[in-house]
């Protein structure tokens, strides 16, 4: 997400001349989702099978790679017996909470070489069919020579939690070597050291990745009380369904929401009703896994969301708040598409897209690691996200004259006050209050309150680099 | 091109099994070709019309943007009026060159700000029509920030040679922001100081880019004995249908013509034969543009090559040489696109791809920049070279029992003897001889011939840094 205050609509959703024109695209009822619904083990509720016309998963049906329940048990026991074991760290697992529901439909599980090379040289995956749908980001798993030549001639292994309890049996395995750098370089556009996910992920790690259709054998649980906020594209779709939603319009977010975020949804809201749709439904998408140490811990993102919606400023009964389980990457316009695409699968046709999307500073020099223009136009020229429709908006600000967020206008540009995520967080950890209209009191409160545990742990009033959300 | 110093045809062409397969595609006669060869001015011969059924070029039309001979005078007038003038360096002379005679067809100029993101992010470009070309590295000018200002409000400017003498109008020109590590590490996959490619043109380069359409006043001529050399891409498809040729298999290389070399070219030959073609024909296609400074220099390439045809090695009735114009990247496989993709342009049909195609040594590291099998894969992989049939061969060598460069047998791997290029080099420096039948004996003295030129002018022994290829 931008790291600016506030976002306003842009008058008409961004075109980009010379490749392709964004329709909007109406439903049509496709068999698909309904049938995905129902492989679920989902109920069949209010004619689910008629009603529910929501955009087509990518590769045509949504992936679920978390066993049934009548064959769990067995699966289990032979996880038990698969000779090596692999021990997933923190964001390995968020890779397989992601693929396990279908966020990457259709990968059935760590990517292989071939769907690697594609992610880094192509940012899409062509299928059996010839046709191509987008994958940004490598989503794989790194072992160490030791590993692997304890694998040897293996044809599965078992993963592991950190607890060294089974997750998940990985089978038909392919092995190949971890160009570190070349991934590095390919993902990010630098390879400056410094960039929060590759320290975490894959500098340190081994030296070849293992790729394979994954069976997880339950639905992966993080038991930090926000389990029952994380629906799975699935559970979505089932309830964008149960709401009779006729347009699914979703907002990707790793901060705290203001009320420029608010207004800018309430608007999309209204322009899609607008362009004819009668029910469109916003799905408010926070980010769930890994982040920075600076950015706002998921359970206190969690928190500020509720009390935005307690208050009104989101109107509950058109909006799904629900955790999307990826680690944040950073990495701008490449993982922008990974942001929509998930979402595709998810029932969103519609995306909204700011400036600057996924993007950060640059690790070693002064500037944006990226043009704050270029996420949301890599994203309309995308390839595989031709049936996305893209809304893009303008950077907006405090007007000071109404004493709210409100459009920017450049005519009386005096008026506006920019209030940057810096600025915010440095307000906030001061516990001073942002201008009236910036932000709900409440949910301006769980922001203080948290900056004051930070401070009260830390004892220096700097938050501690160790921080990093749940 | 591979630097191992014999080559074999694999058994049979790679295949990448998850996404498709390589069809034998057989000509169908298209009427664009045809038209592309007539609008070039080319007098129609030997009823053209109907047998010039090579490959559509990409874009469906061949791009010629030399502007026509009743215009040129006008033109040329016309370019000394426009008030800012852009000098191009020797590797933007290069590109324009590359450009004007529809190597990257259906670029009509400089790349736009659009088409670089597509090229940085996809490797390919989407059309109008939503159709998808292959394009995979950036065909770009950059300026200063100087250059800039005086461009100010500007819809052109003049392109110069180093002389000053006007050489093409760019039009309808949009400036864009020149991300300059971000170009690199997306494009080399490290960012690592030592590229060639990037010191030569990049690194030191301004901090803009300009794109547009271009009108060159004439054809691209560096009168160093080699222009006839350098047939354009619509010389060549006239070329192959003046031959009858019903399949054309393109051969890139910056190095020396080695018997491994020729024997697989000789082999491809027979082997299409098998698949039913009547007249397969060769295009070798050697690099001419910038080449780093221990690659031969493309004049005395020239002289081996043409060695090798006198010799015999190669039979000059089903072989086409011509210099193929680009600049080199040392790429790997990003560049390995670029090439194949060029050559379909220029009518190939068949690609032939070697082990760790464009690549070199890691500029910093004591290992290879790509591993050795991702060219050929990529490529295979690439979007937009769908309809190119990819013949990749296996490293082969010198087999002692035989006395000449033979396919490699693994079950006698000990009767084989692996020169490497670099090994090859050693030996034309130090005048020594490689074992009979490594290469013809007129190609090999034309390679001591080099070196004793460079020891020469050295002085030292040692091949000079500032030797670049012509």
């Amino acid at each position: 997400m931008a790291s600016s205050a506030a976002i306003v609509f842009s008058e008409l959703p961004f075109r980009f001349s010379p490749i392709r024109s964004h329709r909007i695209t109406r439903y049509a009822p496709t068999p698909t989702s309904a049938v995905s619904l129902r492989r679920r083990g989902a109920p069949s509720r209010r004619g689910l099978a008629v009603k529910s016309a929501l955009i087509e998963p990518d590769g045509g049906k949504l992936t679920n790679l978390v066993v049934e329940e009548p064959k769990r048990r067995a699966m289990k026991r032979e996880a038990e017996t698969v000779p090596v074991r692999i021990r997933l760290n923190r964001v390995d697992l968020e890779w397989v909470h992601v693929l396990s529901e279908g966020w990457a439909s259709p990968l059935r599980g760590f990517m292989r070489q071939s769907e690697f090379l594609q992610t880094l040289h192509f940012n899409s995956i062509r299928l059996e069919d010839g046709s191509v749908v987008n994958m940004s980001v490598p989503i794989v798993l790194a072992i160490d020579d030791d590993l692997k030549s304890r694998i040897g001639d293996s044809d599965r292994v078992t993963l592991v939690d950190s607890f060294g309890n089974p997750v998940a049996i990985l089978s038909d395995i392919e092995i190949y070597k971890h160009p570190k750098e070349e991934r590095i370089a390919r993902t990010w556009g630098t390879t400056a050291p410094g960039l929060p996910y590759a320290e975490e992920a894959i500098t340190k790690s081994g030296n070849w990745l293992i790729g394979g259709d994954l069976q997880v054998l339950e639905p992966i649980k993080y038991n930090d009380g926000l389990d029952r906020f994380r629906l799975s594209p699935s559970q979505l779709r089932e309830e964008f369904t149960r709401r009779d939603a006729d347009a699914v319009f979703a907002f990707q977010l790793r901060n705290p929401v203001h009320n420029g975020h608010a207004l800018l949804m309430t608007d999309t809201r209204r322009r899609l009703l607008e362009m004819g749709y009668k029910n469109p439904v916003l799905l408010l998408n926070p980010l769930g896994g890994f982040t920075k140490a600076d950015d706002v811990p998921l359970s206190w993102r969690m928190r500020q969301h509720e009390k935005v919606l307690e208050d009104g400023v989101l109107d509950p009964e058109t909006t799904v708040v629900s955790i999307f389980p990826s680690p944040m990457l950073y990495a701008g316009p490449t993982e922008v598409q990974w942001h929509a695409k998930a979402r595709i699968n998810a029932g969103a046709n519609f995306y909204i897209v700011g400036r600057d999307p996924a993007g950060m500073g640059h690790p070693i020099e002064k500037r944006d690691l990226y043009d704050a223009d270029h996420g949301k136009k890599v994203l309309s020229m995308a390839p595989g996200l031709e049936r996305l429709n893209i809304l893009p908006f303008k950077v907006a600000a405090y007007d000071t004259t109404q004493g709210k967020m409100a459009f920017f206008d450049p005519a009386r540009a005096q008026d506006f006050l920019f209030i940057s995520g810096t600025k915010m967080r440095g307000l906030a950890k001061k516990k001073e209050n942002p201008p009236d209209g910036f932000m709900c009191p409440s949910g301006w409160k769980v922001l203080v309150d948290y900056y004051d545990s930070v401070n009260a742990e830390s004892g220096n009033g700097r938050v501690s680099e160790a921080v990093v959300s749940a």
